[in-house]
């Protein structure tokens, strides 16, 4: 391990958070809240450490992959214990574990809360707890990236942040393409933002629901989530917007060079909108009942659909009552997420798409024994390395979600809770059914479980191995 | 394909089913029952057209892959539509797509029911009906096998209806092979029959009890399962043997020859029983509050544990009110299944264990990039094609999932029921929770969630691949 350099990155990061801590003690100073005080200490704290951290630069500028997982790891953690700590200093979410729950939850993109009454909190607690959303939906590091530049060592990091089966590299600089990421997504932020706000949304209210929206996290700011808007306009710009940053960011990318067949091209983001189509389609059909006009049933199930499938977690109806078909979908497209390289989780279309590919070509050889037959995806032949990649990482998903929901099961809760908890979790969705269903909170979980939880939510958003790297004992003894 | 092939061979099938119904009838002849004719006429039908089929042996004995597949398929729907008829007939099960569920939850050893009251079926009924696990549990066609030379075309037939990710060769004679199979499983279906009858169990019992054991099938002939017969002895020996035939038969092949060494070596058992210990412990230590004793939280849980991973599916206690946890544990182990080469079913221990060594070694190379590793199970290097087809089954496993969910979701029962409903059938346990747990039945479900769930139950016993081939439009195309 390259310590001085991992120093070296942790007081970076500090600096970078103490910056961010700056807007939300904007946001106080307006409205004049004597909280406020809380984001001017943790402000200070993070920043004395991180510049204290930086002084001195690292000789060598050298990291492995395991430095490079370790690091991201240990990052998120890092990010989060000090995110919370404004929350707690305030006394307005009095638990700490609480209050790491519910960053981490922020940073993550997951949304699940541990508060009942969210419309307690500070304005500019509420806008803190959203704007960890949008840092984290993007990423600290990949943000890092665009300000620092760290050659061919930004490459583990990335690897280890952006989620999706392979790093899309736009251009050959990783430096720029971190900015050209950012640079796409702020503008798309903001151009929620306007519209929200010509829908007659107040603008701090429009400010808080774009950055979870960008962030496919899903933290509201009024108990009722999106359905304390009642207005189809404004509940329709948040579901498209929601389907939007769940997309590929590459076909932005394309688009912005007037690329437009090789994003057309692009098989994931197809697939992506089919399964969104598909489904409104049935849960409107399913729920027709349970609306007085077929315009209603579409409307919510569209929105429900957009939300679970980008991973977001906004709601306008609770979905907890629908027919079991609707519920059922609604489980599994938590399951299978938005797009790779978007800022929503789950376990990635592509890599569902590359999994279909993978079963076509073996019942192929199974008809034609002597057949060979070459995987490719948008025109790309698919390596042997990523199809053994998906597949390692399928059966963690799987051990990480056996080992947990065992673990949640000791709160002897019911099975459905028990389930959709750290499914919703661990796939960065936020609510699940039952007592976690849109009208639930977390807050009825065991220290234990909330643990459990706030470890699935990291895995899930840094995408299993660089969580499972940093608890592994091997990691950490001396090669 | 090679029709007149697939005729001979359907013939043969049909000519074994009709010699194997003389059992029940036989039973009927004793108990003096007048149901009795109904074997005799669907044992004449099947006997008659077998005998037609089979006169003109084909010319071309050359036999594919895809011809393998879709015969093992057809074959099981065939022996099952015979062997509903005497059900219907004798109008002990009035509706034949009923019969037709129980018959196929016979055949593929899930043990899943329609009847309310097992009772009140005549003896040659209740026979037949667990005979049919005993039957499918080793297959059908590895019996054919053990009759018929075939050389090498027999390749194709074993390896469609054997369970487990490779085809185990006891001996270079395919023939010798399914001999040593049948030979291994009659003594120790004897063996049990004889450990029951000292119990004090009457013989029929024993019979039917132990068909259900060897089958790792699950039908019992009373009402309550195995609860039925309080005594810890007689429960104790269903259990043991429950495991036993859950066991790699490999491994009895490697103690017959002494080759003790080998028996010992086999890496997919010794993990098949940590599962097993770990399991009882964890669950008994669970339910420790709900029994007198220990022991008796010892003696059901692992009864429960042996019951669920082999799944078999008999019952002496209404696990659905246990603690979540124990609950949750029953359902990963339906998934989990026995080991290779048995009579169990599920996915396969030897299945998990390369899952895990496939992600062991991806996490090495992520750590150290440069190394090259080969994959090893018991000192053999696990093939490329074999990861590959794992990750195809795995993935096929949970389409099949996931589209029978979404149908048996439309008769809108409760979440659990849905759920456990698709794995209970799909991994041939017999009996998940809720509404179709120990206490309750299938016969709840309209018709389209029955041929789902019969389906499902016939993807499980093939291991998906057969069922899907005969399905998909282009095995029908001309080549």
């Amino acid at each position: 391990m390259n310590y001085p350099m991992l120093r070296y990155l942790f007081g970076l990061v500090l600096l970078i958070e103490a910056a961010f801590l700056a807007l939300p003690l904007g946001v106080s100073l307006i409205y004049g809240e004597s909280s406020g005080v809380c984001f001017l200490i943790t402000m200070a704290a993070a920043g004395i450490l991180g510049f204290v951290l930086t002084r001195f630069k690292p000789i060598r500028r050298d990291m492995y992959a395991r430095e490079g997982f370790v690091f991201t790891a240990l990052a998120w953690i890092v990010i989060s214990l000090i995110g919370a700590v404004p929350f707690t200093l305030s006394g307005q979410i009095p638990s700490y574990l609480d209050a790491v729950f519910e960053t981490v939850s922020g940073f993550t993109t997951t949304g699940a809360s541990i508060l009942s009454d969210v419309e307690a909190l500070d304005n500019g607690m509420l806008f803190w707890r959203s704007f960890t959303h949008w840092l984290g939906g993007m990423g600290i590091l990949v943000f890092m990236l665009a300000l620092v530049n760290m050659g061919g060592q930004a490459n583990h990091l990335l690897r280890a942040e952006s989620p999706g089966p392979t790093v899309a590299k736009m251009v050959p600089n990783m430096r720029k393409s971190a900015g050209i990421l950012y640079g796409i997504y702020i503008a798309m932020t903001a151009a929620e933002v306007v519209l929200l706000c010509l829908g007659g949304m107040p603008l701090f209210d429009s400010l808080c629901t774009a950055f979870g929206t960008a962030g496919t996290g899903g933290f509201g700011i009024k108990n009722a989530s999106m359905g304390a808007y009642p207005s189809y306009y404004l509940q329709g710009v948040v579901a498209v917007f929601m389907v939007l940053f769940g997309v590929n960011f590459n076909v932005y990318f394309f688009l912005l060079m007037k690329k437009y067949a090789m994003a057309w091209r692009n098989t994931e983001v197809r697939v992506y909108f089919a399964i969104i189509a598909a489904s409104t389609l049935i849960i409107t059909v399913n729920i027709l009942g349970l609306f007085s006009t077929a315009l209603d049933a579409l409307h919510h199930a569209f929105f429900a659909v957009a939300s679970i499938i980008t991973t977001t977690g906004f709601s306008t109806a609770d979905f907890d009552l629908w027919p079991q078909l609707g519920r059922l979908i609604l489980v599994m497209l938590m399951v299978v997420g938005a797009c790779a390289g978007s800022t929503g989780g789950g376990v990635k279309v592509s890599r569902m798409v590359i999994l279909c590919k993978v079963l076509g070509s073996e019942l192929h050889k199974l008809l034609h024994p002597r057949s060979v037959k070459v995987l490719t995806l948008d025109g790309k032949s698919i390596s042997r390395e990523t199809i053994q990649g998906i597949q390692s990482y399928m059966t963690l998903y799987f051990l990480v979600a056996v080992v947990s929901m065992l673990l949640v099961a000791l709160d002897d809760l019911d099975f459905v809770t028990t389930v959709t908890a750290v499914v919703a979790t661990l796939n960065n969705i936020g609510p699940g059914l039952s007592l976690v269903g849109p009208t639930g909170n977390f807050a009825i979980f065991s220290p234990l479980a909330k643990i459990v939880l706030t470890a699935d939510m990291l895995f899930g958003r840094l995408e299993l191995f660089p969580m499972l790297i940093l608890l592994m004992p091997s990691t950490w003894r001396k090669h």
